[in-house]
């Protein structure tokens, strides 16, 4: 058994949505300034890196984070290779994937993956589930669905995407790295950080098997 | 086999250490007001709620957050009942806390935990661990130990537990409620945020069991 760490790590140069905020830290106590302790400070959107997404973030009357059932973040989960060559996650390219009938946790490897090692900036072009797609996956029994890049949804695409998997109660955990993690079956825990009435919260997230 | 989820909800009103800031959040979109979706900021400590210190905390040359194990923060782990009348972790009360020969994580179950229901003030008597029981609790094989306040040290006396601690590299867990958590053995699974260079994290904590 090993433990697979899937969370980005979080520091101002981690890229972040267009519109959102960097990541700020600052330490504010210093020992080699006379105090007792190291202390640091971070601000940032409840979006940045690996994070999960709850109802209330595209559903007004939606759950807020601190409600999602653990038991739906934690528990057997499968990792889904997808060709390199694959754009966007249709209904069609899903229906091709070869997801365990029975799978409730999803995490998808795309292209993406590779990013995270390379690139400092935002990317547009990342790899992500259509409207289609999303109509898809929200007829089968599913509890979780991951994606490697920091959306779900297209880019400037989002509303269709997440509103589908959100309505159906899907957790979407977005922004992990499966670079060194090869497809199967693994468990899952996604521990999000517990934010009162917020609409996501970022979350550190390892994968077991 | 059921989930227990022991961390604190971060909220603007869940009591801090003197001297931090109250945790902000803010709401920065609002679907009722156009906007495609709701985003909200967060602004905290890293030692905010259920929080994890690193050794750099308290070390200048030790490491930082996003370089401890997960090995040490995943397992199992126990939950020791310490008797309401017990004001300090001194290493006679430790010598008769019945912690488990090889146990590599503890978590004491002290009367701090009733605070967490009722109390939205900062709570200077809490139960700690004195220097005399770091240095006994330092000299076990321990990869964690858990408190279920917001310091494993006294208010007012903190460095020489936090030194003697963290110079072994045991990770050290603080702001746990367990109140609704028996005392027992279980599986633990503390994940703190991945925040890169921090002296410490907010992390969500389940115990499984």
């Amino acid at each position: 058994m090993k433990i697979y760490d899937i969370s980005l790590t979080i520091s101002p140069d981690l890229p972040v949505w267009p519109g959102d905020p960097s990541v700020e830290m600052k330490q504010v106590t210093f020992i080699p300034k006379g105090d007792s302790c190291n202390i640091s400070h971070v601000a940032m959107s409840v979006h940045t890196g690996t994070h999960v997404d709850a109802p209330y973030h595209f559903l007004n009357e939606g759950k807020t984070v601190e409600a999602l059932p653990l038991e739906a973040l934690v528990g057997p989960a499968y990792v889904i290779q997808v060709h390199d060559a694959v754009d966007r996650l249709t209904a069609e390219v899903l229906a091709q994937a070869e997801i365990p009938d029975g799978a409730e946790r999803v995490l998808f490897k795309t292209r993406n993956s590779a990013f995270w090692g390379r690139e400092r900036t935002f990317q547009e072009g990342f790899v992500a589930i259509t409207a289609d797609g999303a109509e898809w996956l929200a007829k089968r029994d599913l509890r979780l669905i991951g994606m490697d890049y920091l959306s779900v949804a297209p880019f400037g695409d989002a509303t269709a995407t997440h509103q589908t998997l959100l309505r159906r109660g899907i957790v979407l955990l977005e922004g992990v790295n499966l670079s060194e993690v090869q497809p199967g079956r693994y468990d899952l825990y996604c521990l999000p950080l517990k934010l009162a009435k917020s609409d996501g919260a970022p979350a550190r997230v390892v994968l077991i098997g």
